[in-house]
């Protein structure tokens, strides 16, 4: 007992730490059932002298405990290990750790996923662990670029024209929220996005996302009319076979949008079945009886919901061999997997459930058709029990990540902007301190197995979101980038970003990419974009490192991302903040590493005359440092 | 804003309030899918000035809000209403409050089934309304007497001997942990249990609930070796008959213990299978191919596990007319249900996860057999999420009531005692504040709905614990019995409390009732069980009446359980407490009630010239005062 207790039980860099990260588990990628893996806690040395430690894990339903192994230290570290063995597909287990209170009695505390207790714990939170399916590693190692097709660029083909849309020049302004919003039609097309591949390259991406490119009547195309064609006004199938080759050629991979949910109102299967009762596929929707009425995405008509009770439609869209989940992922097409619309909506309906069987059907038969192919899912809000592991490969979530950041980052209410935050009714975000931050980070993650975190994707922002730039501080994107390109999961950057863009709302952040007019570029921010991507290709630290956080308290965040190839520390500051000591980061650190890439106004770090790391900053600005690579298993 | 946000984020009592009883929900019983239900939120008048509350839904797994209306206050309290729709079978749904935070900037705070909170929060602990499956009114408004047969009462009639029985005399010795601890053999019988019905009916008990009854080679008799008839050494059939016959011709109903995770080794069904491979019952059980080896509860071989994959198994066990589940709940025996025992293990093992689907078999057909009978599923652990309604009725488990209460009135740790804890590998309760029993009683109730958290059973130990008496404080059980009476939840008395017994593990709890021994007798607390029950049955509020949390820190534990026919203030003391006013509380509360019980040195309660509620101990107590009903709906 170095250390008092109540600032160990509050600060997290003096809490031993586990995550599902090899550093911590040894064989945790794909385990099949009834494998053992080696498990470990890390304990910092000198702050908390455990009696004993226990892992708890739970089989069948039943908390196992199993005494740990107290392994040889380095000093600055001790790790405890215990056998785990995969007695279910998602194996859960927690820590207990035993220790002498100063007033000599024994207490005890709890390490889940969403972090250390001072109390007994619900089983939710519980880490876990997957089984069988493995995230892919070119799933993990990349780097996700979205293109908005109607906004990104227009090869200056001539295009049919269709009711619905009202044609605009490329420097009309966008309507943020109207009767016009889904029907301006800009006329970017797939030519656009190939003549455009470089860029990607130039900023490091390795995967192009490209939201719906099926025939619609709106310039979203979340309405299909049709999964058997590519829409003609965005060049038709063969533009998307030529996209396709040519990204491929450049080692960029391609992913799709599909909606599971729902089709559009004009969509072939609907309009064969709306007022027809007994149409064949009257049953891929939820009908009334005469098949006049029907169920539709948050009751908006042009969005029919689909019904997933219906077997004709699973093969329709996942089973048959053109289905339409997998037709396009086999040549001519060679799409490299889906970003799954509205996942966390999918099959859900009433008293019908049947949203996980639904995305293990639909992994289970891209596996098939193109192993390793990606399945993220959608989900708006928190997914945690969504996905554990044999249905959607990871989501596009905001909850964990983006929401959080936006704001520990946010900016004073700007009374002018449109008070938009992710679907709250709220103004804007409201700020946090960095410890909270990490909280909400941690329990938002508890729920997913560290492979599905690392295929989970980590946006600033998409077309369904204001931009960052719009409600952070000044600076705030940039030291968000960098968080995103250090956290675990996939950096997904939403086109515009890479010109420090504004948008106050969805709609709104869908403005043209005004690649000619810098005069609308918020700031150029390639370079950090590109530097940033560098970086995490370079360190395998980025990638699959543990996440430990060192130091979260108002203006400062400090993390490290450790690997047995070398750890990357990284420190993000907002604002000023004066000279601080990381307590025992010192330590857990080991030697101060070499600068790998400072970003505005970089924090300060050094050591002082006791070895310990002091970290101070004028404003806001992040700094990546490389540090000491951990301990390898025995 | 008249108090600081600080103190209201961490003051229970200035925070707002709602739960999923009748004073917050209208129509909330037994909702039908498409239901609109009324919720309302309770914020105390004078702390906290909302600018706005939302209520957020999740419909078909997509968050949404809607603005609740401003009802009119009554000085005291403010009501906030909103309308919920039951969408899905389990409505979940939290409440988002914006006020004016002291800065003059707008803030924002959640609160969900397990507090109120400063950030985001994830979805897991929502309330949650379930529909369809209310619980049955007398199993809400039930009290529980729990009867292990070999060690209540004996007749004195013959018995027959069987090889694994090691005959004791009444007043044998238990043997706590050891060769002999499932071989002694003490001849309580039905008949013994019989003629003590009328110490259950002077304790105010309204349900006999019966440890298993059928023959077994233990005295537990939880290794059935038939389920098609009562255990001889017990009266066989003739006796329960009888004995159900006694108690329903006095009011008290009669549940039984039903192991649905396994049988005993010498079960008919398995020795039919057993070594021998095709045989018809075989698929009962996870035999390997030869039949020789098969999977068993936590590995003890007399334990096999049952399969559930069996479509046979289902037959026999719940749907045939005769089946094992529903045989004895017709006549001529006439159980009122049933206790599963390990419900969590039930159809869970390895990648089978029929949990639920079991539960909700068993659900269906009792409900279609004996209307409202019993079902609560043993799960000693973190039971939330297995309890979605339509399945178990509530569990008897330990996590949100027992452990956390034990921890709460802990004694020093006796080194000659047993070390025990709800089979944690830790040496006894560890000692917490009524702070932390609050904040993990509210977590781990989360996952219930309000009518689950009315069927489950609220125990203070059971034949598979310790006993409370050992572990807590002088005084200690009487507090905590009067919090186990004043809870949501059924009131579960394990025979021999009453008498105080001691006990420092689950097998040596079972020693024989020691009905002529008083010196046995840690303290004679039939009168206060007496009193307790007549409190229960006089006053709805402690039946189904809301839970609200007035003061908790350290020694003092103050809560309101309100109900339109009347409330009732319960404090709880566990030591000495100097005067201390309760803040807002002599609002919530209004005028200062009649005095309906106390215990032990009873807490003192007062108003002060400003007309605050003051409270002070001077050692442990208990306290019941009348306080007045809250606001019906308008």
């Amino acid at each position: 007992m170095v250390t008092a207790m109540h600032s160990i039980d509050s600060l997290v860099a003096l809490q031993p730490h586990h995550d599902g990260s090899p550093v911590y588990v040894a064989g945790g990628s794909a385990p099949v059932l009834g494998q053992e893996l080696r498990v470990r806690l890390r304990v910092p040395a000198g702050i908390l002298e455990p009696e004993a430690v226990w892992l708890r894990s739970l089989e069948d339903g039943e908390p196992r405990f199993a005494e740990a192994n107290r392994m040889a230290g380095d000093g600055s570290q001790l790790f405890f290990e215990a056998p785990l063995r995969m007695v279910n597909p998602v194996q859960r287990y927690r820590w207990l750790v035993s220790y002498r209170a100063a007033e000599g009695t024994v207490d005890y505390r709890w390490l889940n996923a969403a972090g250390w207790h001072t109390r007994d714990v619900p089983d939710i939170q519980d880490f876990r662990i997957h089984g069988d399916f493995a995230t892919p590693h070119w799933v993990k190692e990349s780097i996700m670029y979205q293109v908005f097709p109607d906004r990104f660029a227009n090869s200056g083909s001539e295009k049919p024209t269709a009711e619905w849309m009202i044609s605009c020049a490329w420097d009309t302004p966008v309507q943020g929220r109207g009767e016009q919003t889904s029907r301006q039609f800009y006329g970017g097309d797939l030519a656009g996005i190939e003549s455009k591949l470089d860029h990607l390259l130039d900023l490091g991406a390795t995967i192009l996302y490209l939201t719906p490119v099926f025939p619609a009547a709106s310039n979203h195309r979340y309405d299909a009319s049709s999964f058997d064609e590519v829409d003609p006004l965005l060049g038709g199938d063969a533009a998307l076979i030529s996209l396709i080759a040519a990204a491929h050629a450049r080692g960029l991979r391609v992913v799709g949008d599909l909606t599971s949910n729902h089709t559009g109102a004009g969509h072939q299967w609907f309009t064969a079945a709306h007022n027809r009762p007994g149409a064949a596929t009257g049953e891929y929707y939820y009908f009334n009886e005469d098949n006049s009425q029907y169920e539709a995405w948050l009751g908006v008509p042009s969005l029919p919901k689909l019904n997933w009770n219906s077997a004709a439609l699973r093969e329709r869209f996942i089973l048959d061999d053109d289905a339409v989940a997998v037709r396009w992922l086999k040549e001519p097409f060679n799409l490299d997997g889906w970003r799954i619309d509205v996942g966390n909506m999918t099959g859900r309906h009433g008293a019908d459930e049947l949203n996980h069987e639904v995305a293990r059907m639909l992994r289970r038969r891209i596996e098939q058709v193109r192993p390793g192919a990606m399945l993220l899912a959608e989900s708006t809000s928190d997914a945690s029990n969504d996905v554990p592991g044999d249905g959607w490969q990871g989501v596009v979530s905001y909850s964990n990540f983006t929401r959080p950041l936006w704001q520990w980052l946010a900016k004073d209410p700007d009374p002018e902007a449109f008070g938009w935050f992710f679907g709250l009714p709220q103004a804007g975000p409201v700020r946090i301190e960095a410890g909270d931050f990490v909280a909400t980070h941690r329990e938002m993650s508890a729920g997913y197995s560290w492979e599905v975190r690392l295929a989970n994707a980590n946006a600033l922002d998409t077309h369904d979101t204001a931009r960052a730039a719009s409600h952070m501080i000044a600076g705030g994107q940039e030291i968000a980038a960098c968080a995103q390109f250090s956290f675990p999961g996939i950096p997904l950057v939403f086109a515009g970003d890479e010109f420090g863009l504004h948008g106050y709302n969805g709609e709104d952040s869908r403005t043209p990419m005004p690649w000619e007019q810098p005069e609308k570029w918020g700031s150029d921010l390639r370079p950090l974009y590109t530097q940033l991507a560098e970086l995490r290709k370079a360190r395998r630290a980025l990638v699959d490192g543990s996440l430990r956080f060192i130091h979260a308290e108002k203006d400062l965040l400090v993390y490290i991302r450790e690997h047995e190839s070398g750890s990357v520390l990284c420190l993000l500051a907002r604002g000023p903040v004066p000279e601080t000591s990381m307590g025992a980061a010192t330590r857990l650190v080991g030697e101060l590493g070499a600068e790998l890439m400072s970003v505005g106004i970089s924090p300060r770090l050094s050591t002082n005359a006791e070895g310990k790391l002091l970290v101070s900053a004028e404003g806001p600005g992040a700094l990546f440092h490389h540090a000491l690579a951990v301990p390898t298993w025995g």
